[in-house]
Parts: structure tokens; C-alpha cells; sequence
């Protein structure tokens, strides 16, 4: 145990944030973080935006459904980018055709969220608290324009960070051996819902923040309702990436 | 500046490894790193493979071309796994076609590599090092069937850890104004590759451990060598992950 661990421990998604900016040299910490992060084949595929402009935020913050993204202390959206090692290739006389690879757009998100990961644990170091916002993918088309993106880029993730404004529990996770096998995966159980039964007691005993005034879901029954929702912006993902020339084949 | 921070500007792959188990303890401490990441709607749509059978860390490690992966003090696969929530939705009697879509694919591989981003530097944390393994995918076929992994359910990162036997030079990364952007993405200058040419010549005095006689290419250079490489595995990864369901649409 160390300070480290005790952190990634008791990490909880903050959406209520004091009204006070980050400082400047605290962003530019943070993304020397995110540089430091391993990357595939030191290819470094991906960027990063700091999303300043009200209107844009805005925007987002419609995009998300989600009014909190507008308020963050600072809004990050991580961006798997290829254009840029494209661009130097193709300086060289190369061609390119390789990065529409469904491998070479997935190293360069895997770069974005390894990133990420890294920023918001800073973040949390820092005092600061946030939420990963993977609702900026509801509508990637638009967000593809709002941002600019040239072709070999596309949103991955966003993160909303400040100052935590709200306390939220903990929020209780699978027992190990659910998630966490040896060599390879195991048989089903007969009945995975049984199993998970406690589990799910646990997780009804869980208050959410942003509706505390009733119990949660099970667990089973929140992930049952979830392959109700077909979002329709959602369900355009891939067309979206692919209209940034990714995952071609 | 703190700890945690400290240690991710610190963050170098480590590829040779003293020939030291790591204590379950420790093993099951990671997991439990892993399972406090963040995770998109809470459907913790991600798996861990602990690969403890010397025949199939071999397996690995020659789908991977590299031999450190066999002799790490442990090795672990992060899935993206959708198979969980599956089996619970369908008892339940919900249909769950949805998870075919790029969208349901995504946010599982999301969640599994900001986990697996978490259990690195708590790695480190506790005197560890480690070193991701995007070459597990070379073969993700044969993958898939050495860790019998079911319907939605595919390997999207490995990581290999131990008490590290090297101690290799922090690897430059690019200068901030290349990759953190403000709002909007940047036209590209006119030359990226003029514009790149200090940090050219500072990665060239890195001298890469894996071959420490002689120096490294220029960062453009290895960028425009890497756009020759077409995998031919690599090339297969879209397939194998819609065999396993995922990426229909």
C-alpha cells in the first residue's frame, strides 16, 4: 500500500465542481503526464484537446447530454491521431494506406486512453476530481466538426476535471472472481444472475448522487437495461471513424 | 509535484526482468486497482487473464515475437469483455444484439485499457516495472483460441510485469505544442518535418537498451519506416474481433 494505490483505490467520478479554474501550470503537468504514458511502437498517436471556448464547451455539453461538462474547472477530449504521423510520411514520399488498418486506429486510441487514465489519476493527486465523458461519442459526427478534426483523427474519450463540489460513496465493483480468471476464460456458470446475487443487494445499497433520492438498480438489471438502448448517435460510431479514413479493413 | 505524479514522469517499459515471482498479494492488489478504474456506465465490461501456464506464456510470447514476455514475473490480458453482461441480459430474456454494434466493442476495450493503465503504475508503484504488449494481437486469432475466449469477449492489451533487471533511459517525447491543442485541431505548418528536426536529433541520442551499439533513428524516419509495415496478422485484427461478434455495424 502507498500513496499511489490508496488513490487508485478510492477513486470515485466527480459532476459537481466548485467554480474556480485550474491553474495553467497544473494543466501543463497534467499533460506531461499524459506524454509520459507509454505508447505503441513510440508512435505517440494521439493528441490532446483543452476545450477553453464557452461555446464550444457548450456544445459538447449538448452533445453529452450532460450540463456538468459546460461547468468542469477544465475539459479534455483525448483524440486518437494518426494525421500527424501521416503527414510526416508523407513529407518522406510514403504512402499511407496502412493507417486505415483497423490495428493502427486501435493503437493510437489505445495511446489516447492509456493517456487518459494517466491524467485523471494525476488529476486526483492533485486534489482536483473528474469523470471520464464517453457521451461526447453520442453524436461523434458533429463533435468531428465542432472540433476540426483532419482525417486520421478522432474523438476517444473525453475528461471533465476541477474541484470536487459533491462527496460521492464508493461505488461497489464485481467480486475478483468474476472478472479476473487464470490461463484462460472459464465455462459459464448455469446461472450467472443467481451468482451475482449478493453482489446485486450490494449495489441496490449503493445511493447514487445524482439521484439520491431512490435506490439503484441491481446490477443485473441495470446491465438488462442496457442493451434495451440503441442510441442512434451511438450507433453511427463507426461510420463517423470511418469517415476519418479509420478501420477501412 | 507528488508520489504519484513523480512516478508517471518516471514511467520507462521495462523488458528484462529478474527471475522473481511476484507475491499473490500483490496480484490480487492490482486487480483491485484495476476494478476501481473508472468504467463506462458502470457495466465493467472487461476482463483479466492472468497467464500463469508456462506452455501458453510461450504461446504468447511467439505470437508476440518477443521472448521477455515468457520470462516476465507475471503476465496478464486485458479483454474486452461483453460476455458477462451477455449471458446476464439473456437470462433475463433480453436480446442483445446491440453488442455487435462498434459502440458496445469500444467502451469495452475503454474500460479494459484504463484498467490496464492503472494496474502499470501501481505496478511501479510497489518497485515493479512493466511493459505493455500491443504484439499479442500479431495473432489474434490463434489468441483468441489459446485462451478460449467466448462470443464478445477479445484480448486488447497484454502487460508484462516483474522486479526489473534494467534501468533504460527516459525516452523523449514530443514537444507539448505538437500534440495538446486548444479548442480546435491546427493546420499543419507547412514542413512538420523541419519543425520536428531538434526533437529529431534529440531522440536520436537515445540509446535504445534492446540495441545499445548503435543509435536510434530520427523520430520522422521511424514514423515513415513504420507506415511500410503491413503486419500481415495486424492486418487480420478487424476479423478476429468480428468473429467473436463485435464490430458488425
Amino acid at each position: 500500500m502507498n500513496e499511489t494505490i490508496k488513490l487508485q483505490l478510492n477513486h470515485r467520478s466527480i459532476r459537481k465542481f466548485k467554480q474556480q479554474k485550474i491553474a495553467p501550470e497544473i494543466i501543463n503537468t497534467l499533460v506531461d503526464v499524459a506524454q509520459h504514458t507509454s505508447t505503441s511502437s513510440f508512435t505517440q498517436a494521439y493528441s490532446i484537446l483543452s476545450i477553453t471556448d464557452e461555446t464550444i464547451k457548450q456544445q459538447i455539453a449538448t452533445i453529452g447530454n450532460q450540463e456538468y461538462i459546460a461547468t468542469a474547472g477544465h475539459l479534455f477530449v483525448f483524440l486518437a491521431d494518426q494525421h500527424r504521423n501521416a503527414k510526416i510520411a508523407q513529407e518522406a514520399g510514403q504512402e499511407i494506406s496502412v493507417l486505415s488498418s483497423f490495428d493502427r486506429f486501435f493503437v493510437a486510441a489505445t495511446d489516447a486512453l492509456l493517456a487518459a487514465q494517466n491524467v485523471l489519476l494525476a488529476a486526483e493527486s492533485l486534489g482536483l476530481g473528474g469523470v471520464f465523458l464517453g457521451s461526447i461519442l453520442n453524436d461523434a459526427h458533429a463533435l468531428i466538426d465542432i472540433l476540426k478534426l483532419p482525417e486520421y483523427v478522432v474523438p476517444v474519450l473525453g475528461l471533465a476535471i476541477g474541484y470536487p463540489d459533491q462527496q460521492p460513496q464508493l461505488k461497489p465493483r464485481l467480486p475478483q472472481k468474476f472478472m479476473h480468471f487464470e490461463n484462460t476464460y472459464p465455462q459459464d456458470p448455469a446461472s450467472l444472475t443467481e451468482q451475482l446475487a449478493a453482489y446485486d443487494e450490494t449495489v441496490q445499497e449503493y445511493y447514487d448522487l445524482r439521484d439520491a433520492n431512490r435506490r439503484i438498480d441491481k446490477f443485473t438489471t441495470q446491465i438488462t437495461k442496457g442493451m434495451q438502448r440503441k442510441h442512434p448517435g451511438r450507433m453511427k460510431l463507426l461510420a463517423a471513424y470511418q469517415k476519418q479514413k479509420f478501420i477501412g479493413y
